[in-house]
């Protein structure tokens, strides 16, 4: 199996996000000779959405996705609709940014509107979801904006994503149609048994459902749920074998860089962190 | 749905190891009135085994079941052999115990002998647990004690169980054949979009598969991978629904509590922690 092409690393700026405001990381990705970018949604309203969208033009990035939109469950109509609203604005965002789709962590078990867990219906839970991509979708299409689903590895099924499964994706994909992609994050789905031939299934759909890939390792012992993410290599996932399932399944996409740490790479120079990305997408992934 | 019978509850011992002795532990149980008890090895052999059986015989408990065998994959055949050795003496234990079934947290990623990860290869893996089993099993049918398979959460993927789903135990029992069965533990499957599916899959068996049923609850936040597991009720598993499930499938088995908190319910005296596991198991289980 060959190096990836250099060409197609992007960096998810939740990876450095603790160290340099977003103007600084597009700056740094463009000094770094990174070529693609993927920022947040806090982090765009807080640069500016036309300012933010001015500078990676400047900087000549590809956008690989926005971060994010999704949580649709709530527990009641209004939290619904207000979760639709915002993800609406989420799509326009996107668009300015020219991202290549508007990645979507879809939520979990319904929360009231100050942010409480309020019930323990999962199959409800997925309905709401299935049911707020649908409508979302109808306005995402008109725009041209794709959205990809993100299945969350499921430690995270309660509270961020009850879709942790590339299977449930790409099921959501053949019910509600066109315009509906997936996105890959290798820490999320490493250990599915089924992983390879989801892969497979969304990569031969037509057009193909394979819309973003995100990379980073899982750390073993991994010492929190959210914020112990580790970088390629560190940790025990067979990157490459992955990559070429996601090769041998025809995506030519960006390889985004996507690495929580609160107690390591959210501590380091960033300038260390970009260059010990480029580096290890080379050697391991 | 109606409450759970009473006198189905049973202790894993893992839920007061820190406060007592095994010997403590039978004698709490039957002081609380409940009626089954799942040990762990460890304790077994500091206790001794013939006595833990006399003890466990005496205080009139079932044993739903023996905590466990498997850790089968290793870097090298030695390892293989020393893991089924092994296994074939907790086979024996589980027999003196009359144990119920042995549970099998199978292993993850092969480990050199002094327990480092020294592998990415996870269908590798998945193959040395597959031929394990299938070993275990020919000495296992022989003497007449049930494997049960307990699929883990996919966060332990790594470093505990490469098996993370019912539908993949389910396929190693259509694979292996007789002897072999699951133990649905609440805590491992309760995000799988399949559990139903699975559940019903395991009980059509002839025999049924269900051999062993485990409940505690998943907190929100979950502070610690391994040791922050919740009491029934604290959390967002409905397992009265579960329950429901299992019932349906034909499982008439016990209701096993297995709770790991090292903040909480380890910290607590061991008589309000079986107290409490009796109430809860009622109310909300």
């Amino acid at each position: 199996m060959s190096e990836p092409d250099p060409g197609l690393l992007s960096l998810n700026t939740a990876t450095v996000r603790q160290q340099w405001t977003l103007p600084q990381i597009i700056d740094g990705c463009a000094r770094h000779g990174i070529r693609g970018i993927a920022p947040w949604r806090d982090q765009v309203a807080t640069a500016g959405l036309k300012e933010t969208a001015a500078r990676i033009r400047d900087a000549g990035l590809v956008v690989s996705g926005l971060c994010r939109g999704g949580m649709f469950p709530a527990t009641d109509r209004e939290g619904r609709r207000a979760a639709l609203d915002d993800n609406r604005r989420a799509v326009d965002e996107a668009l300015a940014l020219r991202a290549q789709c508007l990645v979507l962590v879809v939520g979990g078990l319904p929360k009231s509107r100050d942010g409480k867990i309020e019930s323990k219906d999962l199959a409800g839970a997925r309905e709401m979801v299935r049911d707020g991509i649908g409508e979302l979708l109808l306005y995402a299409r008109d725009a041209g904006m794709p959205l990809a689903i993100e299945p969350l590895h499921p430690m995270y099924a309660a509270d961020r994503a009850c879709v942790n499964t590339m299977e449930h994706a790409n099921d959501l994909c053949d019910e509600l149609g066109p315009g509906l992609g997936l996105a890959v994050d290798a820490y999320h789905v490493w250990w599915d048994p089924h992983l390879e031939r989801e892969i497979e299934r969304a990569g031969g759909a037509n057009p193909s459902r394979l819309l973003a890939y995100h990379i980073c390792d899982w750390l073993v012992p991994t010492t929190d749920l959210l914020t112990d993410r580790g970088m390629m290599g560190d940790g025990v996932i067979d990157l490459r074998l992955l990559r070429s399932w996601m090769e041998a399944a025809g995506f030519r996409g960006c390889h985004e860089v996507e690495i929580f740490s609160a107690n390591n790479w959210w501590k380091r120079d960033p300038d260390e962190v970009l260059a010990t990305c480029k580096a290890r997408h080379l050697e391991c992934s």
